[in-house]
């Protein structure tokens, strides 16, 4: 029997040309000179040819925010102590962090999971506790987790994602908390991209210059001791990865089977875009690339996909934050794609009318 | 007796920088890594700084869409014929152009105002007619217009801003519709930063090569003909401008008198916010840079003006859609400014707390 990994890889098909380019032709009939909405359009038809929905409408919506804990932060990767990871956790709970107030005004419900946190959480309203294990190993001296536990994480993403399919989410965002995410999402995009780790390690929450000297080594020494393979995501997952980079990327690949646009937010979640994208190069046409990190790596990243991500607000907090903010702009494409009258429809000149 | 726009200049007044700091200080105890929301941060800051809303909350929102006409269209300067303007004007009030979509999606109200259509327009519901003159002469060969229907354009835009304060708007955002109004706008660009004509004359709506030349020498020209100047900017925009862009210069001051955020749009809207910081440069810090134009003379104007807008979608349609979908930003900055915990509240370890 096939595992729902390998199902779900299975059932992601390649985006319809025909109906982009219908797409394209309803969009050139509206009311404006051609392709002055930009990105607009291009977001316009991305839905329409994702979802196949010619008529599309957004429902509802979703952020699933994957929280894990990383051994590396033994080696002081980071400006906060492994505790927070467990604490926001609690505050996503609450409603009290920054994705619980722009996921509020972007009527997005939060879904937040429990994927590898290395303390024992109380089982409390809105988390769904998946616990693969508490928090990966310190990949500067060893494999982050298993194979098997690295697949187990995937499959937590793609439950996720069925979940949200479910609940009706017709838009889902990823985002993540884990206090020294950034050192394995560097691990991962080096990896890759082949870009060098000095070239896509960025300063995190907001580590010094010494600092960043010690991450570029840890995770060169993640790279050298594990020695991952580019065409071995599961691998490279397992070696240099983290819990809540698994569950991205299994949403992302269970969004891309279910034919669900997935808003990918910063330097974390393109790290597991880049994963899911070594499963299935198809998944990349089912990812919108939401926000610009100030993590250097992720605008490599993001380049190797044949993406640019849709604003850079200098955010640099993830949880989903960026990803969250973009789902107005997707949905102001779509309303823009169904509410607009055509020249005919408003008696408009288009610009092959002569004047008069 | 002063005038309305003598006595709306003197109400302007400067910053209370405590406030900023104040609610600097605010943002700092929230529960993220300080600065970490980036331009979202900014927003919030200064959303209440305007305000003076320490508990602020997005009530109402609208856009004031100006529409005018521009003599210099006899020029050959734009694709479009002079007629689309008038006809656009009903699409708006149809609700199908994409300015009326994208108001719907962000649920901002859409004000309409013929400040200077060349053609009669019917009374139609939505529609505030308040036309100056039919149309601008051709400023290659003489000025737009009067002084003293610069000065009556500019009436009109105040009392916009008085009415949407009236009807209970707390974020406005500047709209325009005109077609040939790319031109009037880059010489007033030109005229108020000092570049040279070339470097911030773009292709409109889309223009090829041959007119791009053809209009930078209508430009130098009408800089030439009717010598305005910089310090004088009623005598500019008479000179060298456009109805709808005195409206919106108009309804920035008004704003800026009534302490209300206004979102400036593109190209059009950047060219009347030189306007109204020549009048008074105390307006910058009530304007809200929203969406970079492929305008290059946009660039250097906000530039000048010490402000970079906050998207770049490749947007160049004008109508206030930049500025309307900039809205969502502004709410979701002022939403994670009241409904974020403190790290007091959230009882999260703030990066000073020794690791326990």
């Amino acid at each position: 029997m096939s595992s729902v990994l390998e199902t779900t890889l299975g059932q992601i098909q390649p985006l319809d040309a025909q109906l982009a380019e219908q797409a394209q032709h309803h969009l050139d009939r509206l009311t404006k000179p051609p392709g002055s909405l930009g990105r607009l359009e291009e977001l316009a038809r991305r839905y329409v040819t994702i979802t196949g929905q010619t008529l599309p409408r957004i429902g509802g919506k979703a952020v699933v925010v994957f929280a894990a804990d990383h051994g590396v932060t033994a080696e002081g990767v980071s400006a906060y102590p492994q505790e927070v990871t467990a604490q926001m956790v609690l505050n996503f709970l609450h409603g009290g962090a920054a994705i619980n107030a722009l996921a509020r005004q972007a009527g997005a419900a939060v879904h937040v999971v429990d994927i590898g946190v290395a303390s024992e959480l109380p089982a409390l309203p809105g988390l769904t506790i998946r616990n693969v294990r508490r928090g990966t190993a310190n990949i500067a001296k060893g494999p982050a987790m298993s194979r098997d536990e690295a697949q187990q994480a995937l499959e937590v993403g793609i439950d996720m994602a069925a979940r949200c399919h479910r609940d009706g989410a017709s838009l889902v965002a990823t985002g993540d908390m884990g206090i020294g995410n950034t050192t394995p999402s560097s691990a991962l995009v080096a990896l890759f991209t082949g870009a060098s780790v000095a070239n896509v390690t960025g300063y995190g929450t907001g580590i010094d210059a010494a600092t960043h000297t010690h991450k570029v080594a840890m995770i060169e020494a993640a790279l050298r001791v594990n020695a991952p393979r580019a065409d071995d995501p599961l691998g490279a997952l397992a070696a240099v990865g983290g819990l809540e980079i698994g569950g991205i990327a299994g949403l992302i690949l269970g969004c891309a089977s279910r034919r669900l646009p997935v808003l990918v937010d910063g330097h974390i979640a393109t790290a597991a875009a880049l994963v899911a994208a070594a499963f299935n190069p198809l998944v990349k046409d089912y990812m919108i690339a939401s926000h610009a990190s100030v993590e250097v790596g992720q605008h490599i990243a993001w380049q190797f996909m044949g993406q640019a991500p849709l604003m850079d607000l200098q955010l640099r907090l993830g949880e989903g934050t960026g990803a969250v903010l973009a789902m107005h702009l997707v949905e102001s494409a779509v309303r823009m794609y169904t509410d607009m009258a055509t020249f005919d429809q408003a008696g408009v000149a288009d610009r092959d009318t002569p004047a008069s």
